[in-house]
């Protein structure tokens, strides 16, 4: 059992609902789309090269995805790519927009039961809009304290947001399914982060295991949460 | 004078540095990339149509804009646009999310005068990333107690930030440039408030002046604030 904590934080994309998924399929729509011009590996190398470069200038989410997917089809076809192909990126990124919010299994009953002894919190990266939308969706924000949608979580926006909240990191566990984001930096300020993998992780999200930080659990699934919360 | 006031709060976009003035600059090179298409009026008027239609999706700021600025182009060119004008676009909006952020004559002083008497706060709207990249730029961060992104200013948007803060409407003050967006909820909530015009405003943030509301103050440039807080 965990001691002590008041705050319980939680990842949302990916740990609350499916979300690597839609990019996976947006992703083979793409892929389909650019295939007069390249192969699938080439193809996605290629984007994801390029969602990297924009990431400080476009940050997280999906209009950032979706502009990545129209100047990663320009370079490749020279500029050479249809028109009509570029109306169908547009309509890809609106459809994942328009998407419906799938739980994972267990998200409702861990909130239910976790914020009768709890403050829960979401922190959450991307589009503030698309988060919120998300968010609301879920119907899961009656049983939050606070919501908190940060450019990037780093070091410095766990540390804000521990501020904002009032409480010491001891005081503190963050539950989220990226090594890199949700339980690195905060592992590394001193508060306790529970690992959820999830079966699809972004390449970004990737951290070289050789650097696993200690000091964190990691359990299969939410419900599990109930176990040492 | 204003009395009883804690917080004072401020609109970032046209109240302390000029924006307004890009999206203009953009828009016109747009209506340059599309004039084989049609006529500046019309483009204005089918790009902000999308704008708006795009707004409960996309929200505000760059990205949505330049989305909006390629789905415009390949509806009046019947997607026959060339994709080389498409690349354009794209560079357009990059170009916008690298510039340098110009402060309004007087927003350092004020920030510097004002500091020293009441906490300050930015309560802005538009893309997280893109509003933190200029305050971190402004030079203002370190005078302020809190920054607020919001995706849309209303009513329930207001509440929540002075819930946040801890205060009650009548100590909270919000400055700035939008009557829509700063000064007819905040008004509504029973807060004070006090309208900085600036010379350009988007459309959408106009209002008809008929349905004004009372109960605020305006004033010229931000210094005038020196006199009344």
């Amino acid at each position: 059992m965990m001691r002590n904590i008041k705050i319980v934080a939680f990842d949302a994309d990916d740990t609350l609902w499916v979300n690597e998924d839609l990019f996976r399929e947006a992703e083979d729509k793409f892929f389909k789309i650019l295939a007069p011009y390249a192969e699938k590996a080439f193809l996605k190398e290629k984007l994801y090269s390029t969602e990297i470069k924009n990431l400080p200038l476009y940050g997280y989410g999906i209009k950032a995805f979706v502009l990545s997917m129209i100047e990663t089809s320009l370079k490749i076809s020279g500029n050479k790519i249809s028109s009509s192909l570029i109306a169908e990126m547009i309509n890809i990124g609106m459809t994942m927009l328009k998407q419906p919010v799938k739980l994972l299994p267990g998200a409702l009953t861990a909130f239910k039961t976790l914020s009768q002894k709890y403050k829960l919190v979401v922190a959450t990266k991307g589009d503030l809009l698309d988060q919120e939308r998300k968010l609301h969706k879920s119907g899961l924000t009656k049983y939050l304290h606070h919501i908190e949608i940060m450019s990037e979580k780093n070091i410095r926006g766990y540390k804000t947001l521990m501020n904002r909240l009032g409480v010491m990191p001891q005081e503190f566990v963050m539950v989220g399914n990226s090594l890199r984001s949700d339980i690195m930096p905060v592992v590394k300020l001193g508060a306790k982060a529970v690992w959820i993998p999830y079966a699809l992780t972004w390449q970004h999200e990737n951290i070289n295991t050789g650097k696993l930080p200690h000091g964190f659990i990691k359990v299969d699934k939410i419900e599990d949460l109930l176990k040492i919360l």
